[in-house]
């Protein structure tokens, strides 16, 4: 099991994501020497937005950074990264992708390790647990655009 | 040569960039049927914002779209998009990818090919002027974080 301090605060941001209504989807930067570098929350309901996932917050939460930072760093996600996250780790060539679980989305994992990115699954009961709670309760928001799902 | 609306519009929102003095990149997501559904161009120097690419910022002014929306839809962008904007077109299944050039910059193109969307690749000298008026400009702002050049 991973317990770093930077999944508990991916977690944590999952937690006010579902606490605003929002998917409970958290993620978190921390850099090669342990320093949080940014945390976010996925914003697609409370924003509107399409484009603003957990992973993209935190990125953004982190500001502008030299190359540096991210060498070595870790994104802490709750959820298997999406397409687009996927390639958000990969263009700030970030070293690893700690993620809470993959039972209710698949995403890029595949190609991040074919990327060179390292892949650790945390198979946290608790991400799960808030996932499926929020598919239950609005499978409308969440069936729409995710076809990738596990058949499982 | 690619003459749509949606081209234009894309090189407009990279001018839009370059008078803002920021990195001049621009896009535009247009619908199977012609409807522009969002614009937007390069925010990362204007807003110290490592995630808003053009195409980003395209998908994000569209808002929250039915899946619907996204298919066969293009995407117009003055470059050949990044690995994180590459990623966004295949999670929102865009059907092609209409590009002004790719000797500044190469990104994802052979990824978007291999999960079966259509890349045209302009090649426009005047996308290709931007960047590279901005590259002699801003050398620092461009070369940090863009490794992926072409060696030509």
């Amino acid at each position: 099991m991973e317990s770093d301090e930077g999944f508990k605060i991916a977690v944590e941001e999952a937690k006010k994501g579902a606490a605003e209504g929002g998917i409970p989807i958290g993620a978190c930067l921390v850099s090669a020497d342990g320093k949080v570098l940014g945390r976010g929350h996925n914003m697609r309901l409370q924003k509107s937005s399409p484009t603003i996932h957990a992973e993209i917050a935190a990125l953004e939460d982190a500001g502008r950074q030299p190359a540096s930072s991210y060498k070595g760093a870790t994104m802490y996600t709750t959820l298997s990264p999406c397409d687009m996250c996927t390639g958000a780790c990969i263009l700030y060539k970030i070293g690893r992708v700690v993620l809470g679980e993959n039972e209710t989305f698949v995403g890029g994992e595949d190609y991040l390790k074919h990327r060179g990115i390292e892949v650790v699954n945390v198979r946290s009961a608790e991400c799960e647990g808030l996932m499926r709670d929020f598919i239950r309760d609005h499978p409308e928001d969440w069936w729409v655009q995710n076809m990738h799902k596990k058949s499982s």
